[in-house]
C-alpha cells in the first residue's frame, strides 16, 4: 500500500499501515494516488470498498484475475481494468498481469499484484512540477496509465513482427528446417494479444463518448490519442496475422515443390532405366534360337541402342522442361 | 410444484397440491419463487396461465423444448427462456435443458422438467437471511438464476479446451493416431454451444437496455457482469475454434511430410538399384561375343562400378537435402 | 376464386364468378378473405386492383412469378409476398411456389397458383368458432398464413440435416462411395432455401416494427413467434453449410489418407524387392571367373542374404510406423 | 443533341442546333427531355452548365467516363451516374458506357456517348399518350431509364449463370478439358458487375431516403422495386460466385481423384510384378548347385507360384477395396 | 520554411527566417499559406504552437512520423495528417511521407519532410488569379493538397494492376519461372496501401459530416469527389487481392497437373515394361527342363507376346484418357 498526494505545488508520498492512515486524504485539498498490492487481503479491500463507496460487483472485478479489460461508470466512481502484457521466457511465452484502477473525483486508486516498471515511470513524472501529470486532473492521471499499458503492447508487436519475418526468411532461404507448429505459435500470440487490446479499444472509445463529469473534455485529445494506438496495433496484429496465413501457404507450397522435384528425379531415372533394362532381360533369355546372340557386333549394337535410348529420352524430357 | 415465500426476515417452504394454494401467495406481502417441474401437465399449465395471466404465446414457449433462448416483454411480466447445458456420456455429448423463467413483481416462476444441481444453490442462498438473494428484489432473484447457468458453460468451455489441447499434442507428438473425425466432433459442440450462447448473450444484452419498471437500476451491474461473462465464453469459444481450424492444417500438413518421407525413401532406394540392375541385367545377356565377361577381373570391376554409382547418388542426394 | 367471410359466430363460404360477387362483402360487416388462383387472368386481375385500389407495382408484384419474399406498405393495405418451398422429384429438387397476400382493414386476399394443403389447413381452423382466427382480426389471419408457410421450412430443412447425416455417415464408414457433386447438391440447396427464408425474416423484422394500425398491438407476440422461427431456421442451415464444408475437407482427406496408404503399399514392397532384385542379376551375370558360383551353399547363402535384407527393412519401417 | 417536350396531350421533338434552342423551352409548360452525345464538346457543356446551373463538380462526373454509379443531391437539381454494362467479342468481354442524368424540377438531362437501344424503348413509351411516361412527373422518367439499365444487367447475369452451369456439366461428365483460367476468367466477369451493382443499389437506397422534393411520394413504390431487382441481381451473382469457389473445388478434387486412380493403377502392377520379377531373376543366377533347376517339374512349379502370388494380391487389393 | 499569402487579387510570397516574420500575416486581410519543412526544429515547433495556439497533441501528431492519417477537431483549428505513398527502388518499395496540414480561418499550415512535386503544382494552381484555389477558401485550399496526395494513390495502383497482370501471363503462357514469393510480394504492396488508404477514406468521411465552420458548405462536393475516389481505389485494390488469391490457386494447381503429368508418364511406361521384364526374366531362367526354350520360333513368339501386351496396355490408357 502506498500512497502518493500531489497538487500544483505539493507532492507527498507515505506508505500507510492501515486504511485510517488514508482517511485524512479523502478529505483534504489535494488529489491523491493510493496504490494497492494486496488485493488478496479481502479485509482490506471491503475496508476499501466501504470507505470509497464501491459497489459489490467492481470489488469482484478487481479481485478477479483475468478479467477481460472493461469500464464500468459508477457515477461517482470510474472503474478501469486494463491487462498488462508482457513476454517472459526469452520471448516463448506472452503472461498478462490485471491493472485495476479506479478514478474518482480527487483520487485514483491502482489495483495490481506485481510491481512493474510502469508504475515507476508514473512515480518519476510526478517529480516534476511542471508536467501535466501534476497540472491536469487525476483523468489525465489515468490516461498516463493506460498510455503505460498501451505502450508495452508495442514492444510485444515488434516482437512479433521480427519473430515472423525470421520465420520468412527461413523458409524462402531453405537453410533451416522450420516447423509449421513455430509458425502456429505465432499464430497462437497474436491470438492472444488481440483478445487483450480489442477490449482495451473498446474501453477507450467508451471513455470518449462518455459524459462522465470525472473524464474533462481537457484530456479528450490525449483519449484520441491512445484509443488511435489501439486501432493501429490492432491493424499492424491483423496484418502479422495476414503474413502467418501467407507463411504457412509458402511452407506448404515448398512441401509441394520439394515432393515435385523428388517425384521428377525418380521419374527420370525410372523411365530411362526400365526400358533399358528391359531390353537387358530380352537377351538374357536362354531361348536355343535367338539370331542375334551370334552376331559379331551383337552386344555393341545393343550398347548403341541402350545408348540412344536414352538420348531420346533425356531431349523428351527437356523439351517438357521437367528439368 | 415447490413454492418458497420470502422476504427480509422471512422464508417459509410449501409443496402445493394445486392452484388453489397458491393464490394466497399472490395477494400477500412476500415476494415467492414457484418451481414448476411438470410443465407436460396441460390442466395445470392452463390454470397457471389464468392465474398469473400468462399470454398463450408465453406458454407455448414454456412447453415447447428445445427454444432458442430469449426474453420476452409482456409488460406486467418478462418471460426468460434459457437453456442448460451439460456434457454427458463420459464428455462425448452436450444435452441441453430448457429453463423458462417469469418474472413478475413479487413472484418469479421457473419451469423445468428435470431437477438440476444450480437450483439447490439457489436453495441454499435464500437460507442465509443476509444474502442479497433475500434483500433484493425478484429481479436480483433471476440474475441469480442465469447466472448460475452461465457458469455451467464455463465448465463445457473447459472441457473443450482440454481435449483440443490433448489432440494437438497427439498429433505434434506423434503417439497415437488421431482421426479427422474427433477433431471435428469438438467442432460440432463449439457450434452446440454457440448456439445457446449467442441467444443467450442477446438476451442479455436486451435485459440491460430494458426500461420495463421490472428490471431496477440496481441490478444492472450484476446484469452487466453476466453478460460479459458471455461475451469471455464466445471469446473463448472463437479461440478454440481457430485452434481446430489450426489442428485440421497441422494433421493435413503431417500427412503431407509422411507422404513425402516415404516418397523420398522409395525414390532413394530406386534412383540406385535401378541403374545397377541394369547394368547386372546387361551382363546377364548370352551374346556370344560380350569381351567383359572374359576378363579376369571384369566381375570384381563391375562390382567397383556399383559401389561407385552408389556412392555418388548418395552425394547427390545429400547435397539436395533429401535426407 | 373461393371468398369466405367470417365472424365470431358467421361462417359463410361462396365461389363467386365475378367481381360483381365480391362487391357486398366490402361493405358487409364482416371480415371475408378471398382466394383468387387466376393470377394469369389479367382482366380479372385489373377489374380487382380497382375495385380494392390496388396499386399497378403491387399488381405486377402479384402477378410475376418468383419475387423475392418481401412487405411492402400501401397505407390502406399491406401487400406480402412469400415464397412456397416444398422438394419434389423424391427430395431431389426444390420447387418454389409464390404467394402473395393482401392485408386490408376487414379483408385478406391471397393469391396462389396451385392449391396447397395449408390452405385448407387454414379452412379448417376458421371451421372451430372458438378458435383465435374467427375471433382476432385479419392481422392475425396473414399471421397464421406466414405460419403455415414457414412450418413447410422446418420440413425440408429436416430433409436436408438427414441427407447430410447419410452422407457423413458414408463417408467416415467408408462403405458407399461418396459422389463430391452429392455432397454440393445439397449446398445448392441450403443455398436456394437460404435466398427464400433470408428476406422472409426481414419481411417479419419490417411487421414486428411496423406502425400501421392494420397491424394490431395483439399480434405482435405471435409475428415475434415466426420471426424467430425463421431465425432459427437460419441458424440450422447455416449450421449444416458448415457441416458440408467440414464432409468435403473430410472426404478430402480421405482421399489424401487412402493415396497415402496406397503410396506406403507401393513403397514397401518395392523397396524390399529392388534391392533384391539387383542382387539375383547380379548372380545371373555370365563373367567367366565369378568365385561365388562355384561355392557349394553360394545358393543357400544367397538366399539367407534375400531373407535377412528383407527382415531389415521390415524392421526399419515398422520403426517408422510406415505400417 | 435531342429535345423531347412532354405533356399530358402534348409531344414535340426537335434537334436543336445551339443552346439558344433550348431556352425557351425552360420556361414552357411542359415537362422536357434533352439528350447530349457530345459529352465530348467543351464549349457546349459549359453552356449547358450556365444554362441549367450545374455545378463544375457536376459537369466533371458527367464528362469523366467510367465513374462508379452515384446519385447527389444539388437542391435544384439531381445527379445520377449509371454504367449500362453489355457483352461484348462474343459474350467474352463486358464493356460499360457511362449514363449521366440531371433531374431538375420540369427537366431531365441525359449524357451519353454512344446510342444505345434503351433509349429507343423510353421514346417509344413516351408515344403512348395514356402511359405514365407522359402522365407521371420527371422522377418517373428518370426511373424508367434506371429501370432500362437494371434490366440488362439481368440479360448479363444469365449469360454468366449458363456459362458457369456449362462449366460445372464439362467437368463432371469429364467430356471436355476445362482450363481453371476459364472459370477464373467467369470469376472476373462477376466482379465487375458487382463492381457496378453494388453503388448502383447504394444509389437508389438513397433514393428511396431522398427528401428532396423533385422526388415525389407516388414514384417511391417504383424505385423500390428497381431497387429490389438490383438487390436479387447482387444475390445470384454472389450464388453464383459461390458456385465458382465450388467449381473451383471440384476441378481440384477432380486432379487428385485422377492422380489417385494413375496412382492406384501403377501400384497394383507393379506390386504384383515386382515379387515375381525377383522370383524369375532367382532362378536366372548361375550358381552351380541350385537344386530347384534340375527338377523336372521345376518349370511348372515356378509358375504356379507366380500365378498363387498374383491371385493372392488380387484379393488383397479387392479386399483393401483398391479397385 | 515559406510563405504564401493570397487573395482574389493578391499574391506574395516570402521564405521567413523566424517566427517574427509570420507574425504580420495572422492579422493581415489575406489567406495565407504557411509551409514548415523543419519539422525536427524543436525550437520552431514550440514557437508555433504558442503562435496560432496548437494543442500539444497535434504538435506531437505533427512531428511523429509515420503516423495512421487522420482528421482532429480543435475547435479553432483543424489538423490532417495524410501519407504521401510513393513507390522507390525501380517500383520495388513502397515508401510513405507523412504530410501535416493545419486548416485555420485564414490560414493552412502544411508540415513535410521531403519537397514533393504535389506541392509544385498547389503553388502553380495558386498563380491562376481566377483559379478556385484563389477565390475559395482555406477549406478548398486543403481539399486541393489531399486531392493531390490522393491521385499520387493512383498511380501506385496502376503499378501493382500491371505487376498482377504480368504475372498472371506469366504463369499462364508457363513462359517463365514465377515464385510464389513474387505473387506475394504484391499482396504486401496492396496490405500497405490499404493500411493508409483506409484511414484517409476515414478522414474524409469524417470532413463531411463535419459541421465546423471552419469547413463550408460550398466545398462539401469536392470533398464528396476525393471521399469517392478513396472508395473506389479501395474496391481497385480489393479486387487486385482477390486477382492474387485467385493467382495463387492457379499456380498451385499449376505444380499439381504438372506433378500429374510426370506421374501419368511414369505410370505408362512403368506399367507397360513392368510385365514385359517379368516375361524376359521368365525366359532367363536356367531350368533344365523349359519345353519353350527349345521351340524354333520360341523367340519370335515372346517378341509377339511383348508387342502384343504394349498394345493392349497403350488402349487401356487411352480409354482411360491418361493421355
Amino acid at each position: 500500500m502506498e500512497i502518493i498526494a500531489f497538487g500544483d505545488h505539493f507532492l507527498q508520498k507515505q506508505t500507510p499501515k492501515d486504511i485510517e492512515e488514508i482517511k485524512p486524504y479523502l478529505t483534504g485539498d489535494h488529489k491523491f494516488w493510493l496504490n494497492i498490492t494486496e488485493t488478496g487481503d479481502a479485509e482490506l479491500m471491503s475496508e476499501l470498498a466501504e470507505l470509497f463507496d464501491i459497489h459489490p460487483m467492481a470489488v469482484n472485478d478487481i479481485r478477479e484475475n483475468r478479467q477481460r479489460p472493461k469500464t464500468e461508470d459508477y457515477n461517482h466512481f470510474i472503474l478501469i481494468v486494463v491487462q498488462m502484457l508482457y513476454s517472459n521466457n526469452h520471448g516463448l511465452d506472452i503472461e498478462s498481469e490485471q491493472v485495476s484502477i479506479i478514478l474518482g473525483k480527487n483520487y485514483v486508486i491502482t489495483f495490481q499484484e506485481t510491481p512493474f516498471d510502469i508504475f515507476d515511470q508514473i512515480r518519476v513524472r510526478l517529480e516534476n512540477p511542471n508536467g501535466r501529470m501534476r497540472k491536469f486532473g487525476t483523468d489525465y492521471f489515468v490516461y498516463a496509465l493506460i498510455d503505460a499499458v498501451v505502450d508495452e503492447y508495442y514492444a510485444l508487436l515488434e516482437n512479433i513482427t521480427l519473430r515472423i519475418e525470421m520465420l520468412e526468411d527461413s523458409i524462402v532461404s531453405r537453410d533451416k528446417q522450420v516447423k509449421l507448429s513455430e509458425i502456429y505459435h505465432q499464430r497462437k500470440y497474436i491470438q492472444q494479444i488481440k483478445k487483450v487490446i480489442w477490449p482495451t479499444r473498446e474501453l477507450l472509445s467508451v471513455w470518449r463518448k462518455s459524459e462522465n463529469p470525472l473524464i474533462k473534455k481537457r484530456t479528450s485529445p490525449f483519449i484520441n490519442d491512445v484509443y488511435e494506438q489501439t486501432v493501429e496495433i490492432m491493424e499492424n496484429l491483423e496484418m502479422q496475422r495476414e503474413s502467418i496465413t501467407t507463411l504457412v501457404e509458402i511452407f506448404m507450397t515448398d512441401i509441394s515443390l520439394k515432393q515435385n522435384e523428388v517425384m521428377k528425379t525418380l521419374t527420370i531415372i525410372a523411365t530411362i532405366f526400365i526400358p533399358l533394362t528391359f531390353l537387358a532381360g530380352v537377351y538374357g533369355m536362354n531361348f536355343e534360337f535367338m539370331p542375334e546372340l551370334s552376331w559379331k557386333y551383337g552386344y555393341w549394337l545393343t550398347w548403341l541402342v541402350f545408348i540412344g535410348i536414352s538420348i531420346m529420352m533425356v531431349f523428351y524430357f527437356k523439351r517438357k522442361k521437367w528439368f
